[in-house]
């Protein structure tokens, strides 16, 4: 076996494809969107700022889940923009990866590479003849205008079989508002965005709504979040707001979801520890200023005796090495794990 | 402060630039190249395949000590190739990143993120005017054609003052030899590669040769790492060959390094535990048979009485959950990390 740098399994005997929309999708908060792969209420979109309804989308934190006994698996996917950056790669960009169950645990399978707008690619082969549940992420920085997996023309492919993360309707998911870090600037794959890792860890759905740069509080943002089934909700948009911001709008943005949804449960998340807050002096003192306004926030929520209001510390989140992330904001996948180990501790 | 997706310091006040040449080079096995940050022998040019020739210009592996009182540090470099790859953002093939040392440790400080073949960019700023040391690492997968290291204009830059993370004269470099995981793929930007991470935890100079889908134990490679001074060798090539090349190649390999090198330590890697290999059984077998055979020439070594020499099992390499890559065979920072922390417990 000879690994290169441009290992991939790109050959196929004769496969079948199926349209992800015959599966099951998971993480998408709202029923009628603009496309299928979209992530905000069609009935809205004239209430948000155009930048939120470009974000949309994307298709961070959607993923399908289905079922196959084919040796091997193939995605056909075409993407909406065919964009790039020159911090994350493609394959979080706009790649698909999978994870397959084994003993109650999901392992990743492989990752289908983009290589244009349109693309098609073997995600694993060789495989024994086994009935597997698996789950496919989709692209975190560009849209997905059409997707289908393709299996071994004589083996079959169909909605998951094991009741093991599966599309919540009963308010059981978990819904993540906030920034680029929240959508998964900067994974490697979007299975490791934060709120996939914490999918397949808490075996639960997750819906992120996380927008590059724009996750600012807008009012809009809360109606929409009052309208998800989702009864947990992590507010996470810090790194895009500043204490002006918070001041103005944090207290009312989550009364509004508090007000609308009984029995809610918020966590506040609070500024990560970015690593350059070490030797730039200005932005460390910036974001210390906020932080400090956030917690007044939760206090006042507490004193008015909101139980189910929960506050997670920054400290931790990114580790205490200075190590997760590519550009001293957004994570790798080795500050998505830390992160995600984090919050499991409040979640679970 | 709004953290967007394009988040990175660009402006900059009055700065005056020093070619890093001027500076201290790390990571470089000999001295004479065909340029001054290539990898192999110009003396030895003839012996090597073109394709070795070729990789040896990128700068993997290569870093600068420096140090400086400035209040921000710029980079400005220009690139070979301006090569692209969709599994490895553009700041691991040909970003900068910059480290300090506070308090005996390195910590990260920023990325020049590239944008074209010659680039620009504010690292850091907003910081005390204090003396402190410096080590940035060059591009991992394109060639590094010029560089200089920016500073307000009023303050010094110039050789390291502590004498911390030196160029090594005296055999104390480790050298790694090995494929594209040792030159750096995936890493989201150079100071992450396995190698680097490693010399800043163990305070070592270390030294690249590592060769994208080539470090099949070429003759000519053998006969180049016997002129590198390292009396430490790590060799971590597997996933570049096969059963085969290691019966017919291997034991020869390691017996010329061992004969002209007295008293140097022999570390052989083992292949990771690819994630892939859960599901791929025909790769399995594959890896399998070549880790046999890799551990009979360590035994066969061990028989003949060569007792600096090290087997590293590749069983926890890349970790146990499966989550280390970004496509089942390269490395992303999360996978590196636990790399340099497995690494790090033998070349203590």
């Amino acid at each position: 076996m000879c690994f290169g740098n441009t290992v991939s399994g790109q050959s196929a005997g004769k496969i079948k494809y199926t349209d992800a929309r015959e599966l099951m999708l998971l993480g998408k908060g709202f029923d009628v969107t603009e496309s299928y792969y979209s992530r905000l209420p069609l009935s809205g979109k004239d209430g948000f700022r155009k930048e939120l309804w470009s974000l949309a989308r994307n298709s961070a934190g959607l993923a399908v889940r289905f079922s196959s006994n084919s040796t091997s698996i193939a995605v056909r996917w075409t993407v909406m923009t065919n964009m790039s950056m020159n911090h994350m790669p493609a394959t979080g960009i706009k790649g698909v990866d999978l994870y397959s169950l084994d003993n109650g645990k999901w392992y990743f399978m492989g990752t289908a590479r983009p290589t244009d707008k349109e693309n098609n690619a073997v995600v694993i082969k060789n495989m024994t003849a086994k009935q597997r549940e698996y789950i496919a992420y989709l692209p975190l920085y560009d849209g997905t205008e059409s997707l289908s997996f393709g299996v071994d023309s004589l083996s079959t492919i169909g909605m998951p079989q094991e009741k093991v993360l599966l599309k919540s309707d009963d308010g059981g998911a978990i819904l993540f508002y906030g920034t680029s870090i929240t959508q998964g600037g900067c994974a490697s794959r979007p299975g490791m965005a934060y709120t996939a890792i914490l999918g397949r860890m808490l075996q639960r759905e997750t819906i992120n709504l996380g927008f590059s740069g724009n996750g600012r509080m807008d009012k809009s943002m809360a109606e929409a979040i009052c309208k998800v089934s989702a009864q947990t909700v992590v507010l996470d948009c810090l790194p895009n707001t500043n204490a002006q911001i918070v001041r103005d709008s944090a207290y009312n943005f989550i009364r509004m979801i508090l007000d609308a949804k009984p029995g809610v449960k918020i966590y506040m998340v609070e500024n990560p520890v970015f690593p350059t807050l070490r030797f730039d002096q200005k932005t460390a003192a910036e974001l210390s200023e906020e932080n400090i306004e956030w917690r007044s926030v939760y206090q006042k929520l507490k004193k008015e005796r909101f139980r189910n209001v929960y506050f997670i510390s920054g400290a931790k989140l990114a580790g205490c090495d200075g190590e997760g992330t590519v550009d001293g904001v957004h994570m790798t996948d080795l500050g998505f794990l830390r992160y995600a180990e984090e919050f499991a501790k409040f979640l679970r």
